[in-house]
């Protein structure tokens, strides 16, 4: 049993998006080569909700809430049924297959919240739970809060297409050594690859064989680019006994303020997830739910729109990173990108606060998503784009001034 | 170790406020005695926010926070920089001591949010826990999510007024056998009993000494009825090493539809809180919390005014109930009666669904709150005024129907 001293160390948030305001500066002067850059301070943590604002109609659909009052105040621990049925509906013909509003959805506070509770539903401690590498960081810490114990399964992204993925062989032997739980994100969170339909039927009867509960993080599976297809698990023939999928308004939709995800799948996992949501923090909060009535119903050309904002942006960083030769992969879907940076004579955890203090521009490290990615960088490009654009020239400046040998 | 099943089933929320929609009514008609009870039908398991409507200015702060945009969408996980300095301001001079809102204290989503936090950060598995009974449901059930031990004190509300409160002797006698953690909440919920100066002083005298961490739920000491008197522990002149109050806008401002809450104190912890928030729920809503710049600045009178409504009917169910010889404890803080009903041919947990299925009455049953307390039930009286008496009425009739002998 590690102490609370130890679990918590293994929490620590220092690097997590949103946080770095609390890191010391320090010693960063002392250290910085050449003075600052100048340029409109960027901070790829996260998106821009400025830049890419909310869905049309939240705040209204939120003023609707507030005034029905207390009906809305105090909704079921898994939220409105209204509104979940109308999210059964919607998310069921996204995913290819028919939902119960009464019975398999429950709204959560945000995707994170939907994670923390399909994880406490599942994970008890000592058991061993698949974890793919890289992916959302809060994966690895959540098996490790709840006592579970890591077996991590890489995933190739930097091969030929054709060899990109999860190691599916490892995944295979992770099962047939007693792993109860695998939870992943397709699109992957950091790379934005998306898991192949071979991938995702493999993933299915595998986890069917072995009787293992499968949670898929799906937060960015609207914003698919130009030619790319995505497979839903949930409607693969083959079906765990056990899953749960998630997902939520934050990123896509930029409706993270008002902190919405929502959990589908099967029915005891549900019921133990709104157990655990009864004393976490009873319920996502009633005025926002109703703001869950306008997604997936945004107005005709809303989201292609914004995909091929998205996908111009894209475009541009990746030229410009491999112009600087940084092996970076063509994200499939949502608004991450994982460039590696080359050798620096430098760490490259000080290199990122250093990138902060000098540069202006916020990125997330490598090593959130998992250990053995210390020289990558996580970017969120949901940004303004022309301050995003200079953001990524400062990096490549950056990367030349703390590179290996730069310092002669 | 618990299996997952058994963890859950400890969790059971079906009684739980809010939840009673949930219930299958089931063989409720085959028992029933008499026909049903007309009248308005009212909800005592929570407060009544179209009766007691938010706090004025809480909608325009809230559309002052999402015109903000993604930097109030995104803030810190502990909770907007600002907003907790002036939280930390308002809090301090409210509890007799000064906070620091950048070190020692975090914005919550509810005051659930902060239990569940603040438990987390404190208990590990086999860990003794010292737990009030009877004393808010969600304690115990913390406590045996995060594997601690529970350790329970008594609370006595039906003696003579001087022997009523916390049972010190047990208290000192669970820490002395290794209890590092007590857990409670004043104004007690179910009771309303509020912990005199002297057992207040004696809490944190003993907790200092055995160097314990001491949780208080403060969630309804802003309303105090008349001639009652609040003693705040983190302004006692010893004080334990480790300590954490927690209050909320969500009881006696009504605004419990944002999900809000705060803790406070000792900054190792509430570091530990915000990096368990982190995997949490990463934040309150952003927008939502803006909110908090309302709160302990209403316009003058506003509290005043809201107390004394809540007293003139905590009078009048008073009468009702005493009327009918149910010993009841006359509340000092808070919205909650928990009136001790006689004895019934009748399950009370049966009695408690008959009453929300015969007469439109919700209400808690006691052994949320504590095993032993099931015949009593808990009310919260923030109602509208005349529905709420005429549902006691019907309470006294429903009782008088099902009571030992009722039926000849």
């Amino acid at each position: 049993m590690p102490s609370l001293d130890e679990k918590f160390r293994a929490l620590a948030a220092d690097y997590a998006p949103g946080q770095e305001v609390r890191q010391e500066t320090g010693d960063l002067n002392s250290l910085m080569r050449g003075g600052k850059l100048e340029g409109i301070p960027v901070d790829f943590s996260h998106g821009d909700v400025d830049a890419f604002p909310p869905t049309p109609g939240s705040e209204v659909a939120w003023k609707d809430g507030f005034a029905i009052g207390g009906q809305q105040a105090y909704t079921e621990y898994r939220g409105a049924f209204q509104i979940r049925e109308g999210l059964a509906e919607r998310l069921g013909k996204f995913t290819g297959k028919p939902i119960s509003g009464g019975k398999e959805l429950i709204i959560t506070p945000g995707t994170q919240g939907a994670l923390f509770l399909a994880l406490g539903a599942t994970v008890t401690a000592g058991m061993k739970v698949a974890v793919v590498e890289p992916d959302y960081f809060a994966n690895r810490k959540l098996v490790k809060f709840f006592g579970g114990e890591l077996v991590p399964v890489p995933m190739h992204y930097l091969r030929a297409s054709s060899e990109n993925g999860p190691d599916l062989n490892r995944l295979e032997a992770a099962f047939k050594s007693g792993t109860k739980v695998l939870v992943f994100s397709s699109p992957n969170n950091p790379t934005g690859l998306v898991y192949s339909a071979n991938s995702i039927e493999a993933i299915a009867e595998l986890a069917a064989r072995h009787n293992a509960t499968v949670i898929v993080d799906q937060l960015y599976s609207r914003m698919l680019y130009s030619g790319e297809v995505y497979t839903h698990l949930r409607a693969c023939d083959k079906q765990p006994e056990n899953l749960i999928c998630i997902m939520g308004p934050s990123k896509t939709e930029s409706l993270s303020g008002y902190r919405l995800g929502v959990a589908f799948g099967t029915s005891m996992l549900i019921d133990r997830m709104e157990r655990l949501q009864a004393i976490v923090s009873l319920r996502a909060a009633g005025y926002n739910q109703k703001v869950l009535d306008t997604w997936f119903l945004e107005p005709q050309g809303w989201l292609e729109k914004r995909i091929g904002e998205h996908e111009a942006i894209r475009d541009e960083l990746l030229g410009i990173f491999r112009a600087a030769s940084f092996p970076t992969f063509t994200p499939q879907a949502g608004s991450y990108l994982f460039p590696q940076l080359p050798p620096l004579d430098f760490d490259y955890q000080a290199f990122v606060r250093m990138l902060r203090h000098q540069a202006g521009v916020t990125v997330t490290p490598g090593t959130e998503f998992a250990p053995g990615y210390g020289d990558s960088i996580r970017l969120n490009f949901s940004q303004d784009r022309r301050a995003a654009l200079a953001a990524a020239g400062r990096i490549v400046k950056m990367v030349n001034l703390y590179r290996n040998g730069a310092r002669k």
